[in-house]
Parts: C-alpha cells; structure tokens; sequence
C-alpha cells in the first residue's frame, strides 16, 4: 500500500473560502434562475407556445459552481413529439424575446441552435431540447442534460465542497473543461468522480494509479467497449462514455498533478501562480541557450468558435509536422496558440536547414527489374551528386528539393490537409517566421504561451 | 530470356593485347621461377634440411597471370609429420638463404611467417608449407596452395585468356582482390568461375542475375551451409568456400559492372580512366555545392600490413558511425582511406552541430514506479531547459553532453572498440578536421580517394 502525505484539512479550507460561493453570490444566482424561468415561460405565453416546460442545469443549478463563474445553463424543454424544426424555430423564438432583456445576445450552434446571452452580468445559454422519457432514447445531444441533472443533484448533496476542491485542483492542473481546445475534464465528469470515490482526496488517491482503460461504471450497466483512457459510463446512459473528450495527455497530466501534490499538498495546485510575458530579450537569451530552430506558421485567426477552431488548428499541427518529416527535418515538438487576431502553430525542430545532398536509397541490386529502373532514372537526374552500392543497394546522392523548412512551408503549406476556415485563412496569407523573428508577435498572451514553449 | 548486346571479339582481341604476357615475359618468368627454385634446393642443402620439395603455384605457374604483374609463389613443402615449429624455423632459414640473392627481404605473418622478396624485379613469396595428402587434411591454411594448382592447371588449359579477361574485367570494375582491403574476387575464384561457366562472356551473362545465396560447386561435394553472398565450394576442400572473402557490397559491384558492360561493351570497363586528385579549389567548390559536414578522423598510419589493418579501420568506421549516431548525428557516408604516413576516416553528415536542447522521451506516466524515478532524476539535474507530458510519456528537454561532433569524437574516441594497432596510433594522438580543413591533406592518392567521396 501506497503511504502518501494526508491532504491538510486547512488546505481545503483555504481552498474552499477562496472558491465556495458567498452567501449574497448564491442568493443572487438563486433570484437570477428565477427571473430567467419566468422570463422563459412569459416569452412561450407571449409567442402562443404550447408545452414549454423550463429547467435550470449544470453546475449552478446543482451547487456545484466555483465562486466567480457566472455560467447559467436554461433549458427550454418541448414535448418529445416536437419535430426539430419546430424545436428549433420555437425554441430560438422563446430564446430572443428572452434576450430582449439581454445585454448582449449571441446565436451559437452545437448540434442544434442555441442562444448565448449576458443577462445582468451572467452567462447565460438558452437551450432548447426535447423532453424525452430516458437518456438512452434522446432525440438531440442535449437532451440528455436533464437527466444529468436529476442524477447528480440528489448524490451530490452534501459533497458539493468536494467538487469544488476536485474542479479548482483540476483548474490549477491545467486539466479542466471538456471543450475541444482543451480535452480535459468536464464538470459533470468531475462530479461522478466524487460520487464514485466519496470525496476529493479519494479520487486524488485513486488517480495516481490509474492507467489508461480505467474504468468506473456507478450503475454497472456499461454496454459497449470504449478505446478512450478513462471510461466513466454515463449513469444515464449505458452506451455513453462521459470522459470521452479527455486526451490520452490530459489524463496523464492529472495524474501527474495528484502524485506531485500528494509528495507536497500546497495551495499552487489549486491556484499557481500566473506566467508572466516573456520580453523580447528573454527570448532572444532563451533561443541562444537552445539553439535549436524556432518556425511559426502565422495567420489571421478564423473568425469560428474554439470548439470548430481548435480541431482545425490541432489537425493543422499534425500535417505541417508530418509534411516537415516527410521532407527529413527533426520535429523536437509541436504547439498552438490563438490570439483574437493572429494564430500561430508552433514547430521546434533540431535544425531548420538540411544539406543539399540526400541519400536516396533504392532497391538491392539483385532485384534486377526495380534496381535498374531505379538506377536508370536518378542515374539521368538533374544535379545528382554521386551513386555507390551500399550494404547491396544503390544508393544515389540526389540534390535535395527543399533544403530549407521555411522554403518547404511556404511552397507547400497550402497543399497539406487543413480544416474548412484554417485552409481559407491560411489560402488568404500565412507568414513562416523562425527564432528571432517570432519577437514580431507581441500579444501578451502569446508571450505567457511563450514561456511554457521555451 | 534476356537479350544483351553480345561482346565484339575485337574488343575481347583489344583487352588481351593489352594483359596477355609477350613472349619475352614469359621466358623471363619462367627462368625466374627455374632459378628460384634450384635456389631453394641448393639452400636446403646447404643447411643440411632434409625432405624439402619446392613447388610453384598461383597464376605465375598457372599462365593466368596478367602482364606486367610480376608476384611469384614459390612453396618450400615440407613432409607432413614435421612438427609446426620446425616448419617454422627450418622453412624460414632456407627462404633467408634463398634471400641472400635478392634485393629486399621483409618477414610477413599471415597465419605462420613467410618471406616476401624482391628478386630481379620480381616480388616473391617464399612459403614455408607442409606436404599433405589431402586439401581437407590440411595443417595449415597455405597447405591447400599446391592442391588448387593441381586442381586448376589442367582444366584451365587453353582458357588462360578467358582468366585474363575477367581478371582485368574486375579490376576495372575494383572488386578484383581477396585482401582485406578489397574483398573482392581471388585469382582463384575467377578461375573456378570460368571453369564452372566455360567463358569470360557465360561468366558476365550469369553474374548479370546473381542474388545472393548463389551457390556453385563444381565437384558437387560441398558438406556445409554457408552465409555468404557467393559460394563456390573449393573443388579440393568440400567444406570451404572459395568467395569467403567477397563482401556483399563488391558481389553487387561486380553484378553492376557486369549489367552495365552488357548494355555498352566498351573498354574502359577494363581500364578506366584514371581520377585526377581534387584540387583545393575543386574540394571548395564540392563542400560548397552539398552543404553537408565532413569529418576526417585522421592519424598516424600503423605500421602493419594491409590485411591487418584494413580490418581494423574497418572496425573503427563502424564504431565512429554508431558513436555519432548514438549521440543524435545523422551519418550520410562513411569511408576509409589510408596512406604511407597518414590515415583518414572519413564521416559525411547531415550536420555537425545540434541545438543546445536535447528531447528525452521517458516511460509512459502510468508506469508508476519507473516513470516517477525518470522525473525525479531529470528535473533535479542541471540545465534542464523543461519536461512535459507528450502521447502519455513524460519528456525532459536536457542539455546535449555533445552539441558538435568534433567536441563527441574527441572526447569519446579513445574509449571506442577499435583494433590493438589502430588504437595505439589513436591513443599516440589524433585529430579532426572538418569540412575546409579537409584541404590539409595533400596526398595524391587522398585527393583521388576524395574525387570519388564528394
């Protein structure tokens, strides 16, 4: 058995007074929902829409909120009958005579339409979604919140502080929200984990040896195999694996984040400390002591919400340093970062110019037919440096094509496979820029990305 | 079937005109090897050593032997039952009397001493041996000598010349020699090649579909599988292959050159032009044009006969190559050359310099113990730049022990697996020099080793 340092009481409580919400906070929230279920119902009465029923979810509805967030998730339900235009014209309809008491109004569209609004500081989502009789027999994605909700509110009770610790400790890891940008843990993930291990140090406890194909099933009533790290079966849904959106590293990188705070419970993995920009001299003296070549795909940022950005941006990653080690160059490692305005994907390579000679290795000389064709045609190629036969094959010293990363890029960028808006941005204009000049981007946040970077 | 160009008579008629031996050469080789022989008597009788018979082998004897080489075997064949060490001692005494007559005299080990001298302009092989019934009861290996004479003399009657053919044919293509610098094809083998195939031009034909695994035999004996990429199993000894020797890559030069002469039947397969040695400014130019960094490992040459230190050099190539890639350097080529007084290992690579920061993939972060130990060790040691989690493992970016290769060779070098006489020259001293500095050595036959390098 593992003996590990016991989790500080105090700690929690430091922790808690920072993130529990306050008295006055909860009560406002509580009137907000209020106000916002009225306003629903008034708006489907105005409208002359029949069957509209309202209910609150998600984190505020469930106690489960970090002191400070101001996310209200308003779920307009419609009978299951309802088709999906219907849903989504009336749904939308309700949704913007709500939003005419708004600030600001925003349509978003997961599977389905959705309204985004700010109502009297919150950000609120107006959701419409069928009423359906199970989770396993829902007609949208969504529906399935409901469900959710009834689940978790009753086990919850009690425990609501753990979850608190769990999102803010997952927060300080780096590990929390299961948007695509970041594929890490969503709330309502981090909910069934206090209600499987009892509380956060037990699941703190139980990370630190988890290996990939964990599995919790609290109903036991799993149906399918999953292939992802962590299986967490959806109580409400025996074909659904909720942690499904965490990354193979996002996993790892919570355990790693429980066993080092285990060896030394400290207040900074709930709340590090922030980075600070790195300066242009900073960079400058950190690239000298690498040595190492530095390139930046630069482009306008598509104008797309992150979850259809990052997707595009992390394929993105993947083709450009595919098509870098097609051409020999050495990826140390690859990153994104996204600005408002520009978009940078982040290549570090051993070295970012090769010779002009290439080794270029052809079939055994005994393999008649292939090694004479082989021969035959690098043998007449233009700017071929030399030939011998080594360990039994031809081998011809070719001019290399693009002896520069920069040069390959900028030829075939525009060729690799990049998602819809990232390919129409980049088709616009994109910029390489390597080491030194990467001290062209200025944006602040760029320059924190910076400073994990190098 | 194949269709090849057919070999001109003419041009067959040509090559011999150049190699055959003038009549006056052969009568001088012939009153040579009388005079030795009656030399060697009279010494054994002068020494009071009784038993001893001589005899003339190799190609001299043969009629195979191509004009203007002037080497002579004479074998001192000693009864079977006498002991090693008189063999030794009494074989050598008569081949330094016999030495009294000569210009030079230089003691040579193979695998028991023999004399090498220069007797009237020709360069001499005095061998002690011992006279046995049979090549397969042999006690030494030069005692098998006299048996391929037997074996060859009569069945290569009236087909010197095809021998002559295909022996130029092979120097002109460099893969004619067994020593162990060449390993390429003995005078032997060619002859049991156009013994086995009838003809220099039925030999060409067949080598054109050689694979490795080729296997002929002659006297359909042979006992054992070998490895090799030719066997011919020695018609005196069914357990030995003649083409031991032959390396891979001279098996699939020969193949080449063979290919190649079908589809143009010229002479300069037989005498190729001579290389000119590079000139400084040519050396330049050829850096210049590929962009890649040579490395010369160059020392002192040991003071041994080539078929010691050949293997040795070719040990030390293989050595400095895994060294160098051991430490992350990409090795395009590497050769050897060697002069009177300086010997070079040559090493071209992708580049001689990487960056600072080197990328230390560690163990899977669920492979608890291991992985734990891995990230204590790296984040307590200096100038570790930074680690992360990438695809579930844990990487360290370290700091290169080695950022330049001249730096790893010279501080690594002596403590490489290299042969006893190569490793005394290293251990007296040595240097690298790279790239421009190559220009240092001035030795024509480097420079012309060079023409063929870059």
């Amino acid at each position: 058995m593992e003996t590990y340092t016991s989790i500080p009481e105090e700690l929690k409580l430091t922790v808690l007074e920072r993130i529990q919400p306050t008295e006055p906070e909860r009560e406002k929230l509580l009137a907000i929902q209020k106000e916002l279920a009225s306003q629903v119902k008034l708006a489907a009465e105005k409208l002359g829409v029949p069957g509209v029923l309202v209910k609150m979810v998600g984190s505020a509805a469930r106690g489960t909120w970090l002191s400070g967030t101001h996310d209200i998730d308003v779920f307009i339900s419609f009978p299951e009958e309802t088709s999906r235009k219907e849903l989504e014209t009336l749904g939308m309809a309700v949704a913007k005579e709500v939003a005419k008491h708004a600030e600001h109004a925003e349509d978003r569209h997961a599977e389905h339409p959705y309204l985004n609004i700010i109502y009297k500081g919150f950000d609120v989502d107006l959701v419409p979604c069928f009423r359906v009789a199970s989770a396993s027999h829902i007609k949208s994605a969504v529906d399935r919140t409901p469900f959710h909700n009834d689940f978790v509110k009753p086990r919850i009770k009690g425990h609501e502080d753990e979850v608190l610790l769990l999102k803010q400790f997952m927060r300080g890891g780096g590990v929390y929200g299961s948007e695509l940008k970041t594929q890490g843990f969503s709330g309502y993930l981090t909910e069934l984990l206090v209600i499987s291990y009892g509380s956060f140090k037990n699941t703190i406890y139980a990370a630190c040896s988890w290996k990939p194909g964990e599995k919790i099933d609290i109903m036991q009533h799993g149906e399918i195999d999953h292939e992802e790290p962590l299986v967490v079966i959806d109580p409400t849904d025996p074909r659904r694996n909720v942690a499904a959106a965490l990354s193979l590293d996002k996993f790892c990188m919570f355990i790693d984040h429980c066993r080092e705070f285990l060896k030394s419970p400290e207040l900074s993995f709930f709340f590090p400390a922030s980075l600070l920009p790195l300066e242009d001299s900073e960079i400058l003296e950190k690239l000298e002591s690498r040595k190492s070549t530095q390139l930046a795909v630069v482009f306008k940022t598509p104008d797309v919400v992150e979850d259809v950005l990052f997707p595009q941006l992390y394929k993105m990653e993947q083709a450009v340093a595919a098509l870098l080690k097609e051409y020999d160059f050495t990826v140390i490692k690859t990153g994104v970062w996204s600005g408002n305005t520009e978009t940078a994907v982040m290549m570090e390579l051993i070295s970012g110019t090769l010779p002009n000679v290439k080794k270029h290795i052809g079939p055994p000389v005994w393999v008649k037919v292939h090694a004479e064709k082989f021969k035959e045609k690098y043998q007449a190629e233009d700017g071929v440096f030399g030939g011998y036969i080594e360990n039994g094959k031809y081998v011809f010293e070719i001019r290399r094509k693009y002896p520069t990363a920069k040069g390959l890029l900028e030829d075939r960028l525009r060729s690799c496979s990049l998602g819809k808006q990232v390919h129409q941005s980049i088709n616009e204009s994109f910029e390489i820029i390597e080491d030194a000049g990467i001290c062209r981007l200025k944006d602040p946040d760029f320059r924190v990305f910076l400073r994990k970077w190098i």
